[in-house]
């Protein structure tokens, strides 16, 4: 079976960082930092050419997922999340039985950020992915920084898919005290396995994560891993053209088919089969022939109206053949 | 600086986990499974010979610590905590804003579970941690069957050090709704570092458990190694018996000095210092000559009145016997 349903990173990471990390494994019986600091410092590190911030700007988690949840508790209670968007934003709200206002945004095949003013002015937390995942969309600067401005409470943007497009307004978070930017180290770095994702913020928005946090909450391996990962960043450089690249061919290919690709800007494309059954057929012809992807219609992985939509992660090039020989035959 | 404040395992996993384990680096990039049921399937196994139950009975968590937030979210909102224990529950309750119940039972330097009929009636959730942490005291198990009897909401038992005893109560969750017993991987297979706790329960208590945690919270390698040290753990064995020597030869030898150390039934020993100046002095000539320890009267580490106590770690043979020598000399 080919998973192109998971939007992990397909390719290992550099050689140098398994063996950084091999090395590690004879201290697992050992209680993480529980402070984390060489990984905040290393972080900060990463993020000075765009923003200069310090250690207490920053708090890791359990994978974003952790992250979502931790800011779902500390400020949400009305919940806006604009659809179709990842699942974990409102997973995270019912999980603490919160409120969520939905709002559609996917206009003429696009991801059109427009937030109702009332909408904004009710929710104590807004959702906003950039790139939006499934459809691939970039949110142009100015939108997020509207809604900022609109907004009564917290604004949200997970910007898990970065490293794809360096867009990033995390530069902002010391302009607004109402923005808190996500990453997370799976997508980019590929150690989704370890879980590692990370909130950044003001100080005083940081400290109500890190008061209810767990002690430990981040893993030993991803807390050493964070830190070996970003100190090879640039061998990582050429993966992410890689897989840019193979989307890119893998979108290009499918329109030639006639259907409609999304824009590629992260390590996954959303196609538009244009028809129901059409994209019902596909998804059952590349499950029988050993490719799972993502259908849009599955409730669980999705939030929002994909009913003739498949998302595809970015696989090696000889699997995105095969998925396109397989939709073509 | 020799670390005997932190109860993890101060010995590595055996060599041939080790070799496994790191088999599993490669697959860094990969998220956990999410369902865990190969992990569920081995712990099944693992207890089955005290109690016979399905992997609906088991939830895992990352690290005890988020097990305890589970349950504590589920469960909770006022919360009978027997003091001096483990101080998570009682952080747990904070991080959610819940009300707590401190029940203090320390009754001439022995922990004697004797709640209140009152108090059990009042809470929704009571912690046991069997043996207890940082006393080492064993409860009786029919002590624990009377709080179970009594208590109108959930009994959380603790049992992250069952196997340097065997004591467990594992096979109730049979009989009674209202019990949920919780393992930790980290001071027994010694893989603190990876984080993973478990909750044994009715399959509903399970079901409440499952749907508030996240999809991946525990991360791939967490999952992985579960199943190895499960499958390894007969080799844990003399590592058990060799702590518990080490912990037993240690507390002989502070008898011998005039304090007061309390049972060794797990990896640590706490030590009556009968004096607040002379457990203060202890702790400062420790920790002046590199070894740290826990201080009771440390309000972050524990909950209860130990002004006169330390906790030690056990460490290797040779940590041990310098600790004695320093407090000696």
């Amino acid at each position: 079976m080919i998973d192109l349903a998971l939007a992990d990173l397909k390719f290992p990471p550099p050689r140098g960082v398994l063996r950084e990390l091999v090395r590690e494994i004879s201290m697992v019986n050992f209680y993480p930092s529980g402070d984390y600091l060489e990984l905040k410092r290393a972080f900060c590190d990463y993020l000075r050419p765009k923003v200069s911030l310090a250690i207490e700007n920053v708090v890791f988690g359990n994978g974003l997922d952790e992250v979502i949840d931790l800011v779902t508790r500390v400020w949400g209670g009305v919940n806006l999340i604009p659809m179709p968007t990842f699942s974990q934003y409102s997973a995270a709200a019912a999980r603490s039985n919160q409120k969520v206002i939905s709002s559609g945004m996917l206009q003429q095949g696009k991801y059109e950020l427009d937030f109702d003013e009332a909408d904004l002015k009710r929710a104590s937390l807004v959702w906003i992915c950039n790139p939006n995942n499934p459809t691939g969309d970039l949110i142009p600067r100015r939108k997020i920084e509207q809604a900022i401005d609109s907004a009564k409470g917290m604004v949200a943007v997970d910007e898990c898919y970065y490293e794809y497009t360096g867009k990033t307004v995390v530069d902002l978070v010391k302009d607004y005290d109402n923005l808190i930017v996500l990453r997370s180290f799976s997508k980019n770095f590929g150690i989704a396995g370890l879980r590692l994702g990370v909130a950044i913020s003001s100080r005083e928005n940081i400290m109500k994560i890190e008061k209810i946090r767990q002690p430990f909450n981040v893993n030993r391996f991803a807390e050493k891993a964070g830190v070996i990962v970003l100190r090879h960043a640039d061998e990582y450089k050429k993966i992410w053209q890689r897989v840019l690249k193979i989307g890119k061919k893998f979108a290009a290919e499918v329109k030639k088919m006639g259907y409609r690709p999304f824009p590629v800007n992260a390590n996954f494309v959303l196609v538009d089969f244009l028809d129901e059954r059409k994209a019902s057929e596909a998804y059952l012809k590349l499950k029988n022939s050993g490719i799972k992807t993502y259908p849009g219609w599955s409730e669980e992985d999705f939030e929002g109206d994909l009913n003739q939509h498949i998302r595809f992660a970015v696989g090696a090039e000889s699997d995105m053949e095969l998925a396109v020989k397989i939709l073509k035959g």
